[in-house]
């Protein structure tokens, strides 16, 4: 299990709240498009593994948040991925300060594998060896 | 046209921002919902028309805000429909505070009317006559 | 510990994403709405616990996600609540169909004590008394 | 009154709606980011500006949605600033696909300058002279 930066971003406005740091739930919005700059990274795109009839829902996620982060800071996230079992796939993802090195939330995702009219799959080859190689 | 309250709703700490308010994206989030309830007050549902294949993407939306809103304040909503045209419609709506009346924001969306594929269209007869009707 | 169906609530139209169901973001927000109404409900209020000085961080969330909820459907939320430790409070909440009543989201979230300067503190005795009575 | 490019980003997830397109009050966050990134490309940023006292309210935002945009599109943001009036400051963006050109979104914010305990204010010297420089 590698473990990559596959992002930088800033904290928008609209991401703090009145505590003046991240609204929590907002980790989660970062932690996906983590996931899809992994996907990227490694060759292919979540949008186009869609297209090829395989969608991620979510059906776990898990996040601890260790510190605040405010607006503008510019954060740093990195991501691993795997597969826990025959059909479900898992993204470890970390939020950090893209100064310090700061861990900012921590946590991961883990998503069943769907068709695209909602039906459980089990991985077909192409996604089963991507993973492989991509995860290894 | 006439203009009823179609809901009362708190301020989610998750709407609010750095800056002790409501973020302002977020009063457009609330004028979905009232448009919603609008429907819903006026006999049919919004859900329903998507099922009948007429959907409402919104082509401009208009928002003066006028007060702060915080974290748990009441807040009522309410919404007056119109077709400004054959194939457009316009909701205009007002966020108060429920207890003094103020206003917070109030505003406009106007919507297109479009099919399941994406395809501009007129309004279906029945769809007329529930805006006249409704909007009367 | 009691769970008490603390709100009800529908979904919005920008709560859903392209896959037709809630984004999975959104639960962390409908949690958020629970704990307050959850506090509301045991006779203070959230706002009025920050106007004390103590605020309630969220440092774990965590969510299963059980069962699609799309755009429209009417949810309920029950909310439980415990301090798991001198110096955490915990919220377990389900969000069902108010219908059917299957489960659609549940999990919890693990909250710090804190002041109004970012610092941690032990929870003061009125905070004490007031779990003990609203969670027993 | 300039018109520059001033960020590319993809949209995410968690950003589209059922109807497979961006969620409309989502561009507004765009905007958000737009100005932020505006603000810093002319040498100072809007956290900064909040440090010394100046925050910028918005009082009316104006959207047109004139095209889609769906999950993982790569867009740009154009922004351009200036001062309609001595206490009003007014930014115009435009939201395009970063490869065609095309226009998904265009519109403007209006905002009143306040200090930090909420009060209107007239823009102090930097602050008119910042705005002279960077919107020429």
């Amino acid at each position: 299990m590698n473990n990559d930066e596959v992002m930088r971003f800033r904290v928008r406005y609209g991401e703090t709240d009145r505590m003046g740091t991240y609204y929590y739930a907002r980790a989660l919005e970062w932690f996906e498009a983590a996931r899809t700059e992994w996907t990227r990274a490694k060759g292919l795109t979540y949008a186009e593994m869609e297209r090829r009839g395989v969608m991620l829902p979510v059906v776990v996620s898990h996040v601890e948040h260790k510190r605040r982060a405010d607006y503008d800071d510019l954060l740093s996230a990195s991501c691993a991925a795997s597969m826990p079992g025959r059909a479900r796939v898992r993204f470890d993802v970390t939020i950090s300060d893209a100064e310090s090195g700061a861990v900012i939330a921590e946590g991961y995702t883990v998503h069943a594998l769907m068709d695209s009219s909602g039906r459980a799959i089990k991985p077909p080859d192409w996604f089963v060896e991507f993973m492989r190689e991509a995860a290894g």
